[in-house]
């Protein structure tokens, strides 16, 4: 049954804005994602909005009714509401006409089998939520395992970082830990075959170009502006220079993961 | 000599938070552009400011009393102003603690000379200036001569844009074209070489992995959300697919560039 809401003050909309906001979404354990697209791909992967908002006078679209009756069945909340109210939720002027509400997934390296994927994506302390959905886009791209976050990452769950990773944020496994923890849980021989480490590095570093990489292969970058500690750097398994002809001799941290990591896949494709 | 200006209606603080807003940049030719790094990277390649802008109570820096001392001696203008008033310019709530106005470069095709370089990268409708930015900075890597905006392009010189760039924009050509004008000029035998013209694509394309790139290489990305027309595939020389092994089936259009733009480089570098 669909319940529709018309003013700004109603409950629901004050707790749909809220999730906009990190503190809410880990305090509710919720989060946002916007557009037909995006649910379709959720809902293809088998996760469905426990709450499905959609803006009144919306286009039809079969995709979109399919998705209705889906939350339906299982038990979840339909709800519409005027577009204006939707763009105060999404924080967008020019919203989608539906957005769902979704409960987070398990971010603990437990969850994470490596062994189901030849490549992982980790990236420590990124700062900016494009970068860090543009990171799982890439991941998917590949046909990486997920992107494992370390340190003070910036909130994968945030709409900004949803809605860049064009709904990778569904397909890829996403991990949050210390660098302490990772590191532990990367070189302990609990029989899921270890991992290399690697790292775009100007320390005792081999050309990323044919370097000897292996699976399953954790490709890491570092914090926007400083880079990766000087202790991650050392800690790898391998350390790789990419080319650098200009005056800046520095890349994206996303767009740097995306090269190693298409490197990597070349790689791993020749053994 | 340094003006200081205490108060937020002064009107040069109305014209520098104006440039903000595109329409008025063309009307004035001029942009902003923030930070110590930015600002020297343009010294560095022989911009400067015809004004520069410094908050009060900023910490002392030597590369900060140089980039003084040639604004001046330019016949530049320094200003000094509160913090506050210099985040309302910059638009950011934590800004950098100096920025300049600088004039915006010639953009047309006229100002390039093909031959300079080995790699060019194109983008064609390109709305985000984050990718805007950091395509530029990718092009700065791989060494490229600069950046070619085809159609309905966000402006290189918003500030959103000129920050992503990390002093790219002062380091790479930047052209704003319509695709006839670009194709055509792409086209003449002007004995300039002519050049090839690339594009990730799904027709007929070979893989992006040696691939027979050939210098002056025109890389060419489109839209965010349409990709590029088929009439500009179509019009390419050499159309590649670059592995796709997730769901989601694409890539943030400033990483495609970048997968691409490092191919090219390690290719056009074995011949």
């Amino acid at each position: 049954m669909r319940r529709t809401i018309t003013g700004f003050s109603n409950p629901t909309v004050k707790f749909l804005r809220s999730l906009r906001d990190k503190k809410h979404r880990r305090r509710e354990g919720r989060f946002l994602a916007e557009g037909l697209r995006l649910l379709t791909d959720a809902r293809e992967t088998g996760r469905l909005p426990e709450m499905l908002v959609m803006a009144q006078g919306r286009e039809t679209h079969p995709l979109l009714d399919e998705l209705e009756r889906a939350v339906a069945a299982a038990g979840g909340e339909i709800l519409e509401m005027p577009g204006d109210i939707l763009a105060k939720v999404t924080g967008k002027d020019n919203p989608q006409a539906v957005c769902g509400v979704f409960a987070e997934f398990d971010t603990s390296l437990a969850s994470v089998d490596r062994a189901a994927s030849p490549i992982w994506l980790v990236a420590q302390a990124m700062r900016d939520p494009g970068n860090l959905g543009t990171m799982l886009r890439t991941g998917d791209a590949v046909g990486a395992g997920g992107l494992i976050l370390l340190d003070d990452c910036v909130d994968p769950f945030s709409v900004e970082a949803v809605r860049a990773s064009m709904g990778a944020i569904f397909t890829q496994a996403v991990v949050q830990a210390r660098w302490e923890e990772f590191i532990t849980w990367l070189r302990a021989d609990d029989g899921q075959g270890g991992g290399q480490l690697v790292a775009a590095s100007l320390r005792d570093a081999v050309p990323y170009r044919g370097a000897p990489y292996a699976a399953p292969c954790f490709i890491m970058v570092g914090n926007e502006s400083r880079g990766l500690p000087e202790e991650y750097e050392l800690a790898c398994d391998l350390r790789v220079t990419m080319p650098m002809n200009g005056r800046a001799d520095s890349l994206n941290a996303a767009v740097a993961g995306a090269v190693l990591a298409y490197e990597v896949l070349a790689g791993l494709d020749k053994v």
